[in-house]
């Protein structure tokens, strides 16, 4: 049973991706629809929130970003480690008649700003729009968006910052390589 | 007592930082020099690998980034939580006769390809050349650099991989708010 997505403001959506986890992008286009594994995901700026993302000419992502203009980032966690290793192995391109939410039996829910399915089951999403640096885009596949809204499930992520004690399936998780990935480990206090 | 840096191959550079590390910026441009904390720096191509770093215009750091046009990414660990976290909250603009470095007794080795000290303690290290691209950098205080050269400490990445084993004191640090981070945890494997 998934838990119930609670806002973020938009002054805080950058803590939600600030350590570095490994992140799916959804994104949609007419009736197509698609997700991918990224680690190239970086906050640039508080408030409003921008993020980067590198995302490779040759995706079907990609395809659908350029057409639509908009894209969610989808924040994984340690129970997804085999579908985020699917996701990043496949592309949606090649399905014949399908999608990777149909194939991989994925449930979604709607987003508010945009109009791309977010993966359920992450714990947290930001919905995006694509600001055109067509530069940018094409020299280095480099993508600058505005988080228009951001979500987290609350049992990880209150009150801006997160949490993840007692909640070992739900830490997030940061790409090693291959099939391997850290999990968010111990919450360490500096001495101030 | 810390490890000799030993290199790492230039196509295998980004694992350095693929999984989200929390790093440190040092500069120079002729006698002068610095070092900060941040935390929105991220890969963008493999080889020859380039990455974006987040440079706020306020800085003392961009001032000697854009005069010399190379920077350093230092990455820290656990142990140097206390210190990243003082690094992060003040200025080398502010220090009277002296820097950032003397005034924390940081030890440093010399890079190699660009005139830039790096930080002994940490755990790996890239030399970046900044490739200019003045409207990213006015407008979203974005820089995109190409890595000259990388290394790393063998105890904990070797092979072109992180491996934390046994070593609880250089596990790379995630920022989460404040003085808070999270360790590089648990390593965990897909099923493939």
């Amino acid at each position: 049973m998934y838990s119930r997505p609670v806002q973020v403001v938009l002054s805080k959506a950058f803590r939600l991706i600030n350590h570095g986890p490994t992140v799916l992008i959804s994104s949609a286009h007419n009736s197509k629809r698609n997700i991918m594994a990224a680690a190239w995901v970086c906050a640039l700026d508080f408030d409003p929130p921008k993020i980067t993302a590198v995302i490779d000419n040759n995706t079907y992502t990609r395809e659908l970003i350029e057409a639509s203009g908009t894209f969610a980032i989808n924040v994984p966690c340690v129970a997804q480690i085999d579908l985020v290793t699917k996701l990043g192995a496949s592309s949606g391109r090649e399905l014949d008649g399908t999608d990777k939410f149909a194939e991989n039996k994925l449930e979604t829910f709607a987003s508010k700003h945009i109009s791309v399915p977010l993966l359920a089951g992450c714990v947290a999403w930001l919905e995006c729009k694509v600001i055109p640096e067509p530069h940018n885009q094409n020299t280095y596949d480099l993508f600058i968006a505005e988080v228009v809204a951001a979500y987290a499930d609350e049992r990880v992520f209150s009150d801006g910052r997160w949490h993840f004690d007692g909640q070992d399936d739900l830490h997030t998780i940061h790409h090693v390589a291959g099939g391997t990935y850290f999990a968010a480990g111990t919450l360490l206090q500096a001495k101030t």
